[in-house]
């Protein structure tokens, strides 16, 4: 047999690494990476797949620098959090990756961190390809991701209702702060999907979103997407508040070098939270409540949805603290910043 | 709502397009691009699905200068030959896109020529993501894609049986010769997926491969995996005169630019060919030759399966021609080049 080239090694490395993790291919009429395709399980009736694909690039998404444990995590993590927004139980996914060199030590690591999250919600690498990009270009990685959901409970972004709360998972702003300051975060590097809150809240929750690209942006793409589902207009009013910041901000903020209003600004147009934003009926607080005290991930409620004007089909976000609606100044930050990831930073 | 930014202008394109082109979403308890992720159609009761994933980077697998309408066709058609490697009815795929820069022209060329081949076998693009690279970096595309079998039936590499005939489709060598002699080539820009022709050899052919890094390393991958699947020994027997020529290489032999045996390297190693290589029964000959003759895709009868020294489990692939096997230097050859895509000529 001919030498292994250092491709044909990390080839090795992900087959070996894919069938001593994954109990899925055990399955019967099915088969892993190593053929022209992988053959899936045959799926359980009752059941359909949902599907997403995130492409990762260095000094974009992350920085050269980065623990690659903690890079291998995120790849998938930022996926498994495209799930949980859909309620999804994940199922397999695939792993492109175009790098310039191969530094095994560097793979190893990053493989260590790609498949302990794997391994913790039985989603299996059923296929992937590994390419040379030139020397100096950024690493890139690309994965696609399945789940699968009872047919039709899927949790959709289009699914809120006049008199909905609106909640967010966990806490928010530290990841965009740390990108702000070039310093890592445990939130930035290895960011916790909300896997299980999503699968508990199908039935519950009326809609749901994942948090990647700020607040702010997620709850208009909630509203543009509701009224374009039910044709009736609809408004989201956040309590700037009661969003949840996140302890470096808190610590920021103790410390003097933020301002109140700054941290704020970050928790609501920051990005890189991978938290969950999502509608419910208000009768369902006290289950919502539960689940989250089950599950130990706090939520926490941050406005209401509601309707008017049906004629129309407009669609607004609007912002208050207790005195009222916030300064069109201040609104105008929180909405037009649009978290650009890495880019102003890199 | 806010300006557009480019790429908000090329995930709106790509989900406008998509609308406009798939009946795939019309189908109950569905949705396309614009959630966290894109919700199939419950897939049909006795089938299962296959899966493949493809990353292309330009420089690596195609030239910068290539006509942006054959590489969209040739990102998907390059998947879409895995599928046909499985005997698979292709479904779906998502794109993701690393770019510099956004070149609105360039993109809807792209777009037309990867349509209109989804279009043609109704393959839905279901997710994707656009990212920036920086400005001087390869342009990366990465393609998921999946398809139908019924159940237990795709057809694996692991198949051979003794006393198959091994098949290829089509011609072979002509994009490899034309990646040396840094020309564009039809078959090299828009290759054919063999789709048809897979999905016809379900219950006809014993394995099958696609043929992306050169039939020599092909029927390897195919002995390999059929050794392991079955535990017994077996040859795969190449005839080296059997191989078809594409009419690039005739060409190139009739004007004195490549001796025989050179053009016949190309053939036996060359890549990019995306043609099906595959095992069948001699009792299966006819019903081959029909199928060829309905789908109009030639077929050739390249070699043979030969099962020996049961109780060892070795795998060897042998070349010969009417002679005789072909002399070592010229096996060695064939063997070891192993074909690099662009690499050696970007």
């Amino acid at each position: 047999m001919a030498e292994l080239t250092e491709f044909q090694f990390i080839d090795r490395l992900l087959q070996q690494q894919a069938q001593q993790d994954q109990p899925f291919f055990a399955q019967p009429h099915s088969l892993g990476i190593g053929d022209d395709a992988a053959v899936l399980p045959p799926h359980p009736a009752g059941e359909q797949l949902v599907v997403s694909t995130d492409m990762l690039v260095e000094g974009q998404h992350y920085w050269p620098t980065v623990d690659p444990t903690a890079l291998g995590h995120k790849v998938l993590a930022v996926n498994l959090s495209d799930l949980a927004a859909m309620g999804a139980k994940p199922l397999a996914f695939t792993l492109s990756a175009g790098l310039a060199q191969i530094d095994t030590t560097w793979l190893q690591a990053f493989l260590k961190g790609l498949f302990g999250l794997s391994r913790r919600y039985g989603c299996a690498l059923v296929g992937g390809d590994t390419v040379r990009v030139p020397a100096g270009s950024p690493q890139v990685f690309s994965v696609c991701i399945w789940g699968s959901v009872p047919i039709g409970q899927a949790l959709l972004r289009g699914g809120l209702q006049p008199g909905d709360d609106l909640w967010v998972s966990g806490h928010l702003g530290d990841p965009a702060y740390a990108v702000s300051q070039h310093r890592s975060d445990l939130k930035l590097d290895w960011p916790e999907p909300r896997v299980e809150l999503g699968q508990a809240l199908m039935g519950v929750a009326h809609a749901a979103i994942d948090i990647s690209d700020g607040l702010a942006a997620e709850v208009a793409h909630l509203v543009k997407a509701s009224v374009q589902a039910s044709s009736i207009s609809l408004t989201a009013t956040l309590n700037w508040q009661a969003i949840p910041l996140g302890p470096s901000l808190h610590q920021a903020i103790a410390a003097g070098h933020l301002s109140d209003q700054a941290a704020r600004i970050y928790a609501a147009n920051g990005g890189d939270d991978y938290e969950l934003c999502f509608s419910a009926p208000q009768a369902k607080r006290a289950e919502i409540e539960s689940i989250a005290q089950r599950l130990s991930c706090p939520v926490t409620r941050v406005g209401q949805v509601s309707g008017a004007h049906p004629a129309t089909t407009a669609h607004s976000v609007c912002w208050r603290d207790h005195h009222g609606p916030l300064a069109p100044d201040l609104v105008q930050q929180i909405s037009s910043r649009g978290y650009d990831h890495f880019k102003a930073s890199s």
